[in-house]
């Protein structure tokens, strides 16, 4: 590593992408003393207005990754969209000592880039997740929609998040129009779930594990909308069996950093939904909420640091995410809700992301802790929405 | 201000100075969603290496100052030391709308840059502090000795802060070579005290106050090592006191802001030692062990937003400050001592400040959280010993 050779200069980990996952995790470096760069698109990027070690390029052109590359010791992802094939090159570059050490990985990185190759491992490894099989066609739709019952769900193999890219179909006609797209898609049982949780873990290049409390999300339209941690009413057999294959997870997939899984919980089992590796909306509420948050989790997983402490730092807590308002019902200015928002609960922490408000986009979050969740839900959404809309009930 | 005219934009705050208050501020500033400037000395300055928006320039020189302001809503400081003619100018340049609003103001902050006045304003508000009289020669000096017997504490007017600007005088000789120094002083009691306490306070300019659970400070050779939260053994209703003085002060003087308030205390009363109006070491707690920062507070108060909750995040909070070790005794390489320190207590919050190593220079600190104060103490002692030093205790 760089580091090494030079002695004396803390290390430098380069995050690429610079949305509100990257500005957060500046803020976890600036603690440590680390070096910290984010590959930004656009000086406008949520952690490109506040990261000092701020590069513009583009990172779906190597020239760009190979640049940014060269002044980290540790490379790391604020999302999942880099091409594999770059993958490739900055792990050579790394291995033959001209490039940083890429956490997480290309072999661990291709199951959060193709669902579908996810799916096949999951099987593979014998952990539970909904039925699936690969489609091109109405009629393996059918097929499986014999098998399994509408609706079904059309699935794009790369590229969705946050519930694009996701399509409950409940008919034959709905799935031919989503067919009619040039989408690579794959077919999944539709979940009758009781609840989404999510349970995070980090893990080191040596080896080293930590698992969070297990969360509850509540989502709307695909979008997580509020975290609820611990998951109310969960049974600590069923935490533990999540935690359990959450590290399961980590450790047959080679992941360095954060893993964090999405799951379906039925009346009888947990299903793995989704992965993602890096900092995840389902860990916010570790910032203030736990002993160590999750993006210092990240960093110190990626250096390859002794974990931290993953454990509560209050009884319970809730985060709710902040949305723009839909245009012509509230002003996109938040900074003046400031005022009542803080008067009217200074428990509540506010995090705004500095990004341009629009309709339906998330720009910040809110977590409040303590000890009676139904009044820290309460108090976590009205905060939110006042920020995001102006008005204290969506 | 210039927000309002401009609509849209989050209001700017620029702090002057950029060591590790500024640095621990910037921070705060990105979970706020606002703009945050510092004005450093230099790049390598500690909040210079972190925030984005970094101006060098000489804040002994007022254009520099006004160039800075310039670009500001509110304007605050990481530091005493910006001359009270140049914060005149900066106030005359604000209330003609050419310039942010400054917070606090030269009226308060008069009372940090000139001890004599500070001591003064106290007796006249009739709160308790250490007997004093200024002095000019060795006669003064010998007839306060008279009165309060040796030793003799000689402090300097303006300037001194960590110990610096403060020397105890146990015999006419030693107080004569003080006043050899081309440093205009004046003499103080010597107090034998129990414990030394800090009360922190913050007021916005609409007088709106928040106080602080009252901690002690633990020091030594006048330098702040520890920080007790809150301080251990304080009668409830001595505690009491000190936050009431220290809301009186905060509103007496007009401080916008933080106002810490550094207290001796006795068998039978407390007497005030020192102020400072800006974030303060015995404060750091705050950031993990209070559900507001003192930094996020400050820049709560100085927007004239409402106060935060400060109520404290666990039942007692250890800090202990990070001190460079002696030249020889160990590399000034903090980083690889991460490895040993996180392995040994994965519930330790570091902060390093990114300062170059200096024998005694304060570089960092580390948090503790529990209900166990020998116990945290300890940890955070062992922590902090050993990021400094390679070894685990001094």
């Amino acid at each position: 590593m760089i580091y090494e050779q030079q002695g004396l200069r803390p290390p430098v980990v380069g995050m690429v992408g610079a949305g509100q996952l990257a500005r957060m995790t500046c803020q976890a470096a600036i603690s440590l003393g680390i070096g910290f760069r984010v590959l930004a698109e656009t000086p406008a990027d949520s952690a490109a207005l506040v990261c000092a070690g701020t590069v513009t390029g583009d990172y779906t052109a190597l020239p760009d990754l190979l640049a940014f590359a060269r002044e980290c010791d540790v490379l790391t992802f604020d999302h999942e969209h880099v091409p594999g094939e770059h993958l490739a090159a900055l792990e050579k570059a790394g291995a033959g000592q001209n490039g940083p050490a890429v956490r997480p990985g290309r072999a661990a990185l291709r199951y959060t880039q193709d669902k579908l190759a996810m799916r096949e491992r999951l099987r593979a490894l014998g952990l539970p997740c909904p039925r699936h099989a690969p489609v091109t066609d109405l009629a393996g739709v059918s097929a499986c929609a014999a098998d399994w019952g509408w609706p079904v769900v059309l699935k794009a193999v790369t590229g969705g998040y946050d519930g694009r890219g996701v399509w409950v179909c409940g008919t034959p006609e709905e799935a031919a129009a989503v067919l009619a797209h040039p989408v690579a898609v794959f077919a999944e049982e539709h979940v009758a779930f009781d609840a989404e949780l999510a349970a995070l873990v980090a893990r080191s290049p040596h080896g080293q594990a930590a698992a969070y409390p297990v969360v509850q999300t509540v989502q709307r339209g695909g979008v997580c909308h509020e975290v609820l941690a611990p998951a109310p009413g969960l049974a600590a057999g069923r935490a533990r069996e999540a935690q359990r294959m959450a590290l399961e997870l980590a450790a047959e997939l080679g992941v360095t950093g954060l893993l964090a899984v999405e799951l379906f919980a039925r009346p009888g089992d947990l299903l793995i939904n989704e992965l993602a590796m890096r900092p995840h909306n389902s860990g916010h509420w570790t910032i203030e909420g736990a002993r160590t948050s999750q993006f210092e989790q990240h960093l110190r997983a990626v250096l390859d640091l002794p974990l931290g402490d993953p454990w509560m730092a209050a009884p319970q807590v809730a985060m709710a995410n902040v949305f723009g308002a839909g245009t012509g019902t509230a002003s996109p200015d938040i900074y003046p809700r400031f005022e009542h928002v803080m008067a009217a609960d200074p428990g509540v922490k506010v995090h705004l992301y500095g990004k341009q408000v629009r309709p339906g986009r998330k720009i910040g979050h809110v977590t409040v802790l303590g000890s009676d969740m139904a009044g820290l839900r309460a108090r976590a959404r009205r905060a939110a929405s006042y920020l995001g809309t102006g008005e204290e009930d969506q």
